[in-house]
């Protein structure tokens, strides 16, 4: 506290079984059970208000007789420069696919850097135009910015929010709440390339051959599903915490059962393998170019054979249902094993990697 | 740099003339020649479009029938707590006040937090129930967000990002380029409170009575300014770089010369004394809840009896005019000493202010 003259003016106490917490601790931020406790009882608690969907990865609103998407995203990630990608272009394709997530076509975003002083102008460039090359390439416009230099030590390199705005085709509506029992869930692509390719560089580990990040904008995959049907129920990109998170999330949104199998989850083996080495289930890895769709079981072949002649989504694969028992949880059929549950991570895996 | 394999794949350099500077300094930050340079040449440069324009504070767009104004801004303030306010309610009138500064109406916020590990839950709770107040206060929504936790040592304390959409009426222009011979300039209140309220805590100063920062939403001045006449030419409200940084700007953008009266500017006494005391001139120094209006002379005298209605204008001045001499440049007549250039300073004056 700065300041303990001003603290006596305004002396408000947190209610403490708001988080059980006396510190924010890394876990707050991970994309798990502590990040959900903190969002719900801290922020919503207060913010609270029909558009604010915890579960959603945007806002949905009506302006006039358009519906929009509005979502806001600060990447933090570490290192900056990451096999696949840099913060730049994360902070670019994120945005865009929690718009996309949304069933939202991504028209503007804006742009916020905080700069640590000392920061190399060159790196600084990469990132600029790595911005500008993602943002061309998935039709956006970057329209308004910010820019904050703080001392050295005040930040860690380069943070940078980006917030952006879409416009909802009538007749779209996508919403976690919208899992309904008999859905099929498709996943675009294999799974926890972006996490791995984060953690082998912070871990310096060397592969046959390098593991790229599988950041990717989203909205054209997207735009090409509801071209062949609105009647898509759930789309997630299952950023933090995994594939394991989002299903949990949607789960308990919608409360309904979810059932996936093991063997129909696509994962290279390479990840597979680095996996195994770093001691993470790739179902917690995040994900930055994969979306998850839950579509209702008359709409799933032609979706999914739409999805398959996609760019990414190649290595898609249907890899469970919604089904009425255990609400609220993931089971997960393995073919060794039998059933277990997936459940949420309580703590955090992986920080900053996003 | 990270990982120099990875940058060997794509060597960019950062063409030098484009900064002059091979790192990022606290100056790039500040508000002034610096950072304009450095967003006109690096970011300008790359991510041009019609809809970007550098020195609103907002960007403005048409969808459908319906005009928009899109607006963000990260909030990096050192200290987080300070008299009048705190980030969070900073971060709160702070991107409301750029919206307005666009002739919109603010509508929905987004909010991004990133947060240090170890940051005091309690801390957190009290600038949540700030933001709360301070959006229910304007009338605006907090409609989705993001939480990040970093490292300790990572961040300072906290950073907050908002953005903000709002729309605009039919028959509402307002942009820096719009500044045209004749045009009286209507300051709406006294001047350099915020950065003196920051200042005073960061330096220990104790004054007789606290100087308090006059953090506040202004879109309903606003609101009442355009009820009054649509024929508003220019909004700025003068944060980072003072009341001579924004002038500028708008000289610059609009190629006109302003010249304004030292006599008429409103700066309370005590704020004086602790300028000097500080070594500040306090046409350089942030305000947080104070706006210019560029207005046409015929319709001045009306707004300006509005604005003085506004609990937020009751001090306001008329501080000056748009004239054809010394295009681009700020001229400021003084009763004592002749005319001086009010220049945009090149370095930075307060780091962290906002």
């Amino acid at each position: 506290m700065e300041n303990p003259k001003n603290k006596t003016e305004e002396n408000f106490t947190c209610p403490l079984p708001v988080t059980n917490y006396e510190h924010v601790t890394l876990a707050h931020g991970g994309g798990g059970k502590l990040s959900r406790e903190l969002i719900g009882q801290m922020f919503l608690s207060q913010f609270c208000n029909e558009y604010l969907e915890p579960m959603h990865d945007g806002a949905i609103f009506k302006i006039g007789e358009q519906k929009f998407a509005f979502s806001t995203d600060s990447y933090v990630v570490n290192p900056i420069f990451f096999p696949g990608g840099n913060i730049g272009e994360l902070a670019i394709n994120g945005t865009i696919n929690d718009l996309a997530m949304c069933g939202a076509q991504p028209l503007y975003l804006s742009v916020a850097f905080i700069i640590e002083e000392g920061f190399p102008m060159n790196d600084l460039w990469r990132i600029t135009l790595s911005m500008q090359a993602a943002a061309k390439n998935a039709g956006v416009l970057l329209v308004t910015g910010d820019t904050k230099v703080v001392e050295r030590g005040k930040c860690d390199k380069i943070f940078i929010n980006t917030s952006g705005l879409g416009t909802i085709d009538d007749g779209v509506n996508i919403s976690p709440k919208n899992a309904a029992i008999g859905d099929k869930i498709i996943l675009s692509g294999t799974i926890a390339e972006h996490g791995i390719a984060i953690m082998s560089v912070r871990e310096n580990l060397e592969f046959d051959s390098q593991i790229k990040s599988d950041c990717a904008a989203l909205h054209d995959l997207v735009k090409t599903m509801l071209s062949c049907t609105k009647a898509i129920h759930v789309l997630r990109d299952p950023t933090r915490g995994g594939i394991a998170s989002s299903l949990n999330e949607i789960a308990e949104e919608a409360q309904v059962g979810i059932l996936i199998e093991e063997n129909m989850i696509p994962v290279t083996e390479q990840v597979k393998g680095a996996c195994e080495i770093l001691g993470f289930d790739p179902l917690y890895v995040a994900n930055e170019g994969k979306l998850i769709a839950f579509i209702p079981p008359g709409e799933t072949d032609r979706v999914f054979s739409r999805v398959r002649s996609h760019p990414l989504g190649k290595s898609a694969a249907i890899i469970g249902e919604v089904i009425s028992d255990h609400p609220g949880k993931v089971v997960m059929k393995s073919s060794i094993s039998g059933s277990r549950i997936v459940d949420m991570l309580s703590g955090e895996q992986l920080p900053r990697i996003c």
